[in-house]
């Protein structure tokens, strides 16, 4: 047994979130270092989901709206979620992918600041918030400015309606510090976006201790809501009067009394605009109730003691392979995945699949690695390592047939 | 057995459609008559989501995206709304709700008719058409212009960009002339957007017949896609260079390969927008292909019949009871629902709930039935009018609880 095998058999058996990995579906043999792409499925999200198709639709039917509470699906997940996140009941929805919350965020955040013109972003953020702004300036004529991550704060001035960023970032896991850059930004007069697809279930994130104004993220990376669940918009309470562009009949103070002009909700519900998406709602329930349980302190602490050991290992067994760490070494400021460039990233990530152990690529050289501490042990970090310093070894990633790029990877 | 009974019995024993019903989870008792809100769940869908969880996320996990071709599914299940539509595979896209599909039909039809500032539509449209509009107006200054249905043709002029209309009031159930008045708005310069989320399934529809430029729909009434299931977008092959607003990362011509500039996908693909919800659709699909498989004549046939047949039993049985038909009694020029004014709406629909009838309520006064040629039974619209004869002659719907009106109903 190696040093780090035997590190890993220590740590594992002291985890007190080792229970955790028999919640989810995950079959023998695999390694799965992707729940930051898509989360695992947990064992009981079939069982809901089934009870929201047969008893509630089939038995149910039209009923159901208001008997199996659909009505207030997005607000019951919300404030759950909201739980996760630092902010208080009334302040989340869930609903909509992120990008559309981007842009139910975007847009609120214009009306309040109805003097500015300029939405600011950096340079690098994941693409579809470059991309819903960018779309957002084109219908508008606002402006939007990316700018690269060390110019940032010089570039909030009194033009600036809103500043949108990821708090984790996708390819590196470095962590913004949002409690400052929120207070940075505030200072100039401007409102502070906060995306979380990679910070919720991940991190620790504190929204009000922060005071950040909007949030977007994801449901189905660490949540584990399933692939293209609904996504979550967060709102400050002191905000819910701002008038995001996207006002359909679910955002009306009275939806059902069917008027011809819109007259938005109170609170939250503003924020809604479709009729929201039950069956997808139902699961990604499941994952947002499941993290509700887990302690959070202890949950960091495993992330940040996984990528510990994913790095010393890598800086061990493939230390002369030409990997990059591109991740932050301090756990404080790193999420819950570690990235290394290499050349050949691409073609090592289908190898390491070849040998059911599963991370991502990012163009253009970036293998990541999400490091799920929730059905994660940590010696399939060992596994993993030692999987790629084999590939390297023995140059299994020279084939042909690994240089063929998917569509998606 | 009455009249309407025996006639009922004849035209079941003859009915093309009756094995249909079989296809859908229906208990027994239950005269369902909101398929046009919410349809019935069908039999095969609990095992085709249970599918899509546990084989494809479960044990697929990230792979899914391309082996079990989640990426392609909004694609794929829009090529089969197509053809229900009269559109050619790559016109049609499945995914996100029927209102942000609005903002995106609203705003492409807008990057068309640059040098053009009016979005007009008729009072009375559903409400979230005509709030989708308003946000659109607020954020853009662009005007939205609603005029009652019959000033219509005479308020399109030069500044009009684009009309949108629901060809299948949801309230009345009257049908526009699709061709008719996309040819006369035309005729004007401006693009017409048509709301099918009342025809879908329930009327003929052939959108390239009438030269419609875009359309939108819902796929949860008469697609039986389930609760909030995705909506849909139709644009017109010759208006793929359009630009919708929400141009999220799975519009991009190349969305994993991360750029930060936004370009967007040819064809159909850039009218989606963030990642699609997979489990939505999964559920979407066994609707849609269920009704891939109906014959239309006969569908159109019978969905006619019903209505005559509840209209005419109405007429007989609950002639003195002060209900208006306010559905046109034309078949030609009716969707698949049929609706009645009455003071006592309300309490009456509630009353018939408690005796397993159920219809809905559209304020103020209109009791909508809709009647779903798929799994109705001629005998059931019998059993729907006796009962309401029978609640008015003994006055049951007169109670304190039938007059509190639920959220939702």
């Amino acid at each position: 047994m190696t040093d780090f095998r035997r590190a890993a058999a220590t740590l594992d058996a002291a985890d007190p979130l080792a229970a955790w990995r028999d919640a989810f579906v995950l079959r023998d043999g695999l390694v799965y270092l992707d729940g930051n792409s898509l989360g695992a499925l947990p064992k009981v999200t079939a069982a809901r989901v089934a009870d929201t198709l047969t008893r509630a639709w089939g038995d149910g039917l039209i009923s159901s709206w208001v008997d199996a509470d659909w009505i207030g699906a997005p607000r019951r997940i919300g404030d759950k979620i909201a739980a996760l996140l630092g902010a208080v009941p009334g302040e989340v929805i869930a609903v909509d992918s992120t990008s559309v919350n981007i842009f139910k965020a975007l847009t609120a955040a214009l009306s309040l600041r109805p003097d500015r013109d300029v939405i600011l972003t950096e340079t690098g953020n994941f693409p579809t918030d470059l991309y819903m702004m960018q779309g957002l300036a084109r219908l508008t004529g606002v402006r939007v400015i990316a700018v690269a991550p060390e110019a940032l704060l010089d570039s909030v001035d009194a033009s600036v309606a809103a500043v949108l960023l990821t708090q984790v970032h996708y390819k590196t896991g470095a962590v913004h510090d949002m409690a400052a850059l929120t207070g940075a930004i505030q200072a100039q007069g401007a409102l502070a976006i906060w995306d979380l697809s990679h910070s919720a279930g991940a991190i620790d994130v504190d929204l009000n201790h922060a005071r950040a104004d909007f949030a977007v993220g994801c449901g189905y990376k660490f949540l584990n809501g399933g692939p293209g669940a609904p996504g979550y918009l967060f709102a400050a309470a002191r905000h819910h009067h701002a008038a995001p562009a996207l006002s359909g009949w679910f955002g009306h103070a009275r939806p059902f009394a069917f008027e011809d002009d819109y007259d938005a909700a109170p609170g939250i519900d503003r924020f809604q605009c479709g009729t929201p998406p039950i069956i997808g709602l139902a699961a990604l329930e499941v994952g947002v109730d499941l993290m509700a349980q887990v302690d959070p302190a202890a949950r960091r602490a495993k992330a940040g003691a996984l990528a510990d050991l994913f790095i010393a290992a890598m800086a061990s067994l493939c230390g002369d392979d030409g990997f990059a760490l591109v991740s932050p070494r301090d756990p404080a400021r790193r999420g819950s995945h570690v990235s290394f460039a290499h050349p050949q990233g691409y073609a090592m990530m289908q190898a390491l699949k070849a040998r059911d152990v599963i991370g991502d690529f990012r163009a253009p050289d970036i293998m990541r690695f999400g490091l799920t501490p929730l059905y994660l042990r940590f010696a399939d970090v060992v596994t993993a390592v030692e999987t790629l310093a084999d590939i390297c070894r023995t140059r299994a990633w020279d084939r042909p047939e690994y240089r063929i790029r998917a569509a998606v990877t």
